[in-house]
């Protein structure tokens, strides 16, 4: 098992390589006007001082219960730029106070009975990539908090060739569980950046996005059921392919961010691993254009399982096309059938709107080809932000979905409002690109990258004014503040402007029966 | 506008005919083994006597309400078998004691109110077809009933061609809506048997299924966002395409049956009307093959549009296939390419299992075909049910959702056992046959029939016993008490076994923020 690391994402042994270093330096470096960065180092563990666990366990649970310095640290942040710069700062005042490793339900009973009856806050714990502080510990005056790590369910416990689904624990890892569904042929398909490290019940409390850009996107299509350990008792919906006897139970807990519960298990659909793929790359010299093209094959009925565009901007920096300009990722794939007519009528759509298509072949020239360039960058990404952050390096995602029809619009004044706040609060023009992640029929789901040079002594407070005006600028152009980053502590001012009051209300409610004592996750999605 | 009729399905001008009478004798006799039915005539206004009202608007609410008898009398029952044992034995006592009909939602707003004021339920009234009872009154001790009829609320406000998305009012029956939506070269494509005189509104509320047999088949994954007016304000969430901030309020919406409010208008998805389209109907010797096969296609990613399965019983019976093999509705249609390769791959899936294809060549053929018969039918059948009803025929459809591991064995028990308590109760065989309506990668929607000669003084006793015996069996075995028809006062027993308690509590406190004083659609899916 490599070594998951104190600070920024992912594990120890895949950190950035010197040759890394240097091509970011390369390209960072005369962009950001730059000539020599000065890296602030990782931190060390000897460098953390964690405060004394303000509580301790009942003897009953001290086995469930570590205060182990590397756990207490790794569990104070996920992967999010405000984390990022608090690891630099070597400041990791906000750790739990114990980390808890469950290994049954009846040790999740008992845990988050303790939780009540003492008022500590209990944090569910995947795979600590949340980029929106959806796992670190309230703020504020709570006497405790306990970070409860889903690690030891990590099997899956049934697979039902048949209808092609499982019955997967909530903590395994998204190479665990494919490891375990391979021997069936079977697939669940949901690759994301975080998948190496991230949860399968972390994919369903925050509603997350995967492999596929139409059709079966959200982790919610693909649930079946799921069994939920709340502070009130075990709540578990019936297993089943679709009905409509009230409103859905499971639709209740997705994206509800460990505010009701701990999911422990659900059975999820699953997909035959493809044996047949059709793939290409189309260029084309006008962003808007290219939208078009998407929206007519979103539209078309096909179905592609890859339908990514990615704006010049972006796609120069990846290295996918140097030329800039913009590039559309289009694949079918099937486990049944060739689906090479598929592919045709898709480019069809493409050439209409002048797209320059280049059709891949086999395995090795998907992979060595644009497309297969684009794919290396999307996996390597998430590890740049700590070059990023530690050079002083402003540096943000963020991910929306707007309907088709205000898109050329919206897109605009993102990318516009996005370069004037940047240059407002650093005095330059930074870096800015846009993405297409998902589409649906009826609008994409834009993804949009930015990157400015910051100053060392102010880094939170330029992103937080930067993130503030982007947030804002979405959520008065109608997008959402979030299509699968999930809400968790950075996105909440915004998701409260934008969810309906009475929702909140009712929600608040619901939590109340489900959590009586506002023990779960307190200060996510809405305050108790 | 044609005249809804006091009893029974649909519209007067649409009554069976004469022929479908002499039709319906000549195959409901001999398998009955009754010579010459003894019918009791239907209901006619002078028959019916109604309650005075136990309320009376006040005068700001009076030009809003009508004490017509008619309007009252049509409003006390939707279409379930007991509604129409009521409407023969002349029996309209619990019907409501106005039935409001509101414009605005100002309209609504006060009309809430006054119930709220006075402690009056308020039910919301779409199309009146309900085959379970969800828009009759309470029963009990209320002190009034108000029917609250949406037909006012029946614009298409505004058309996105670009998203290929609409705001439609609550209140739009099917062809109404799908009339605005045609110049536009648009359509919902939902639809079902009661779609001529159910709405929008009512297909929301209890999460619907339409046309499409895969993918797009709930009305819950078209729906782009939702208007409410609760007894506590107007509840309205975000248009987007997607999105992954908290669980979806619109997914709380979807089924709620008119418990927690009004819904007045919501942003729904649309297709693009097909101009390509390939059909075969397959027929099968061995019902359980003929289901591997639709279990193929739908695992396949072809996604057809249809892909109904009728076995022998259901063939023979409705004309589609007189010598009793069971019949498989296939086709594929698009608004963008010809479908000719995907129904070629669909039908390789059949021929594996042993499956004959007749392919249909144009409209008049596929018209004129096997399925076209079934799909004439199919239209037909919910006039039949009056037919029954008034000759002492019990009769009665129930539809569910199992996975595939399961079909197998639960199709048998449920046939096995429904023919058991119909013997028990009757002393005879019945009709008994299944379909399925829709199709998912991880199991079908069957959908059961069963038609058996009753007691005319005990039809309604016959009828409970019959029915509780078939819900008891689909929820021992694992199935959904509803897949599309919804929950209503019919299915309310069921459906508390069927949904976990712990969401039953959390609906209830939800419920209670949005509908302080219990107003709205008392009895239906919890109590107060």
């Amino acid at each position: 098992m490599p070594t998951f690391k104190i600070q920024g994402w992912g594990y120890e042994e895949a950190s950035l390589t010197q040759e890394e270093y240097q091509a970011l330096d390369e390209f960072w470096g005369p962009f950001l006007g730059v000539d020599g960065f000065d890296a602030t180092p990782f931190v060390t563990m000897d460098e953390i001082e964690l405060r004394a666990p303000r509580v301790a366990p009942p003897t009953s649970l001290a086995a469930l219960c570590t205060e182990d310095k590397r756990e207490r640290a790794t569990h104070a942040y996920g992967c999010s730029f405000r984390d990022n710069v608090q690891a630099f700062a070597r400041d990791f005042s906000n750790s739990p106070d114990w980390v808890a490793l469950p290994k049954t339900e009846d040790d999740i009973r008992a845990l988050l009975d303790w939780c009540a009856d003492t008022g500590i806050a209990a944090v569910p714990y995947g795979g600590g990539t949340s980029v929106t502080e959806g796992a670190n510990m309230p703020d504020g005056d709570h006497p405790g908090a306990v970070s409860i790590d889903m690690r030891h369910f990590d099997k899956v416990l049934e697979v039902d060739e048949t209808s092609r689904a499982a019955l997967i624990q909530a903590g395994a890892l998204g190479p665990g569980l494919e490891a375990q569904l391979k021997p069936y042929g079977l697939s669940l398909r949901h690759y994301m950046q975080s998948f190496p490290m991230s949860t399968f019940g972390g994919w369903i409390v925050t509603r997350s996005s995967g492999h596929f850009a139409t059709v079966y996107t959200h982790i919610d299509d693909m649930i079946e059921n799921i069994r939920t350990v709340t502070p009130s008792g075990v709540m578990e919906s019936r297993r089943l392919p679709g009905s409509g006897a009230g409103p859905s139970p499971d639709r209740m807990m997705l994206g509800s961010e460990g505010t009701l519960g701990i999911v422990t298990e659900a059975w999820t659909r699953l997909h035959a691993r493809p044996v047949h793929r059709a793939s290409a790359s189309v260029r084309f010299a006008d962003f808007y254009k290219a939208a078009e093209a998407v929206r007519m094959v979103a539209q078309s009925g096909l179905y592609p399982s890859n339908c990514r565009l990615i704006d010049g901007n972006e796609s120069r920096m990846s290295g996918a096309s140097p030329d800039g300009e913009s590039l559309m990722v289009l694949s079918f794939e099937s486990a049944d059938h060739p689906v090479g007519h598929w592919l045709d009528r898709a480019l069809e759509c493409c050439a209409d709107m002048g797209g320059v298509a280049e059709r891949e072949g086999g395995e090795d020239e998907r992979r060595a080809g644009q497309a297969g360039r684009w794919r290396d960058y999307f996996i390597r990404a998430p590890y740049y932000r700590e070059y990023f952050t530690g050079r002083g390096i402003l540096n943000e995602t963020f991910e929306t979905a707007i309907t088709w029809d205000r898109f050329p619009t919206f897109h605009a004044a993102v990318m516009e409002e996005t370069q004037q706040v940047i240059r407002e609060t650093t005095g330059m023009d930074g870096f800015l690109s846009c993405r297409f992640t998902h589409v649906y029929p009826d609008g994409p789901a834009p993804y949009f990258t930015w990157r400015t040079l910051g100053r060392k002594d102010a880094l939170r407070e330029q992103y937080d004014t930067i993130k503030s005006a982007t947030a804002e600028t979405v959520n008065r152009l109608g997008g959402t503040v979030t299509h699968h980053h999930a809400v968790g502590r950075l996105h909440r001012p915004w998701y409260d402007k934008q969810r309906p009051d009475l929702f909140a209300a009712a929600y608040r409610a619901a939590k109340k029966e489900l959590d009586p004592n506002s023990i779960m996750n307190p200060g996510i999605l809405v305050d108790s």
